[in-house]
């Protein structure tokens, strides 16, 4: 590890890395510089560690985002899984995969953008390897802290908890399909784009409610609202009815929606990269309109927990069938616009 | 993260990784199929990490490796990084870039080597990112701990310090260069080629070491001997003297290295991906010999830490110049093949 060496005399790099680590509060003992990064977790706490790669033409296209999005995007992914388990960050490893080409301005903006994202959410870089590649990728480790058993697994959930939601969703799915249409920065558009550039996941918010105690399950949705609250369904052997009118989405997306002949409420059940929360809390959990006052965040009750298997999309308690997948990744939108 | 979803129908990968994570031993709380892993870092411990990445065409080629192998290289260079830190394996992390024309018995075959590199070193994967990308790469997070305050840096090293090496130097790049050069599997050269398809580093070693307390430094032997000295001459603020007649060759070398008009001690002093491990200890430590016979691992004294900046060559006493450089990770063999 320890090799942010991009060729010699690129020693200006590795300095404004250690520079940015040794600035880092936090446990970190030993950061870049040495075969590996060493971190002291607090006592009582546990260490919650995930990885989230991004690869060029799978994942982005640098046609239609921005080198210093990505690299904030890059960690933000990361920064949303930690929040679905409850657990603050103290840290990350990159490994990048950089070619010839873009080892210049393309990685600068993505370390600018990176770096300037682990400030902001006091996730320090802690260490990496950057290596040559014939595509660009990274490949983010991020690396948090959560009270000692208290983490949110996808597992928790029970029969007559409430599940909620925190923001809106769809608006990324939206903003890819405007840029993949090539229709260009509408300014009625612009917050769609944005917000599939560089996710906002609620930070913070996933260890306020890891804390509360009455929530008893989560997920980040980022491979659609329907398929992530199929896994928490699956791994609490529970089933979820979702009520799809209560839904939240974003100002304006019916609007953008149509321009592009989607609709609106689909690309907020299936579309995927919203980076919200999704959490289930019990009974005598307080309203979602309490919970959202008393955190700073909007949140949506949006369905029920039962027995039986599986996600149902009910509207006026009827069962409807909303066409739309999920993320597939095999079948990205840029991968698969060259078939 | 918990990604492991290869499109959909693919649950029999997902579901031979749980069964992996799960008969996994350890201190991990939560693996496989949640948001993010949870590790319990025990009492008195501090967590080690470190990331390394391999991409094709970059770091291999399929040409002249196979999958498996590879599957096993991609965890065995992380281990050496984690016992250079003398900590003890816990667990891993894997993002693996997958070809669509290679989902099937590549990945496979990459997995099966991870999985049985895992089981083999007690580092369980416990979690990961499958994506599609246009090239194979796979970058392994791994974890391990050690004893608070007690792991092993590059900083330590002080003057008159003796400087040591495991096992032999320069196997693996007379492996790569026999390999590149289309010979074929000479009988003479199979042992060269296998050290440079599957790196064997001293696992268990550095955490012993780390116990003893009379080592003062450590680092893996990944870029080449007289490049990963540096390093560890440049962290502690001392200069290293290597005495190249005691520096270890391997059986034959000097036949292989002779027949593709190589220098077998420039290989050694530079090749690099050995994975041996380079350590200073105390002049109060026991010898190299001792150390080995108690250990059950070869090692030799190759040079002593003095005042001053850089590392010296000798022979005899005098300073020589062994030409070479070692690996500059944008001028990768393959890649160099090309221009």
């Amino acid at each position: 590890m320890a090799r942010f060496a991009l060729g010699r005399g690129e020693f200006g790099l590795i300095a404004a890395l250690r520079r940015a680590a040794g600035r880092a509060r936090g446990p970190w003992r030993v950061a870049i510089g040495d075969d590996a990064a060493v971190l002291r977790v607090p006592a009582g706490s546990e260490l919650v560690t995930t990885v989230d790669a991004l690869v060029e033409d799978v994942h982005f296209r640098f046609a239609t985002t921005d080198a210093r999005s990505l690299g904030r995007k890059a960690l933000a992914v990361n920064l949303s899984d930690l929040g679905a388990m409850g657990a603050t960050p103290v840290g990350c490893l990159l490994a990048l995969g950089v070619p010839r080409h873009a080892a210049g301005a393309r990685l600068d903006g993505f370390l600018a953008g990176l770096l300037a994202a682990a400030r902001a959410s006091r996730c320090p870089l802690v260490g990496g390897d950057t290596v040559a590649s014939p595509v660009f990728f990274a490949s983010v480790t991020a690396f948090g802290v959560a009270p000692r058993g208290r983490a949110l697994l996808r597992s928790g959930a029970r029969p007559g908890d409430r599940v909620l939601v925190t923001g809106t969703l769809g608006a990324s799915a939206l903003g890819l399909a405007w840029l993949e249409s090539g229709r260009g920065g509408a300014a009625h558009a612009r917050a769609f784009v944005r917000r599939h550039r560089v996710p906002r996941p609620p930070f913070g918010l996933g260890a306020r409610l890891a804390r509360r105690g009455d929530v008893t399950a989560a997920i980040d949705v980022s491979d659609g609202l329907v398929q992530d609250l199929g896994h928490v369904a699956r791994e609490s052997g529970v089933a979820i009815d979702v009520d799809v009118a209560r839904v939240p989405l974003p100002a304006g997306a019916a609007r953008v929606a149509a321009q592009l002949g989607l609709d609106a409420l689909a690309s907020a059940l299936h579309g995927g990269e919203d980076y919200e929360l999704a959490f289930c809390a019990r009974r005598t959990a307080p309203s979602a309109a309490e919970l959202s006052r008393k955190l700073g965040v909007p949140i949506r009750e949006i369905g029920r927990v039962r027995r039986g298997r599986g996600v149902r999309l009910l509207r006026d308690g009827k069962v409807v069938q909303i066409p739309g997948s999920g993320w597939d990744h095999f079948k990205a939108p840029a991968a698969r616009a060259e078939e």
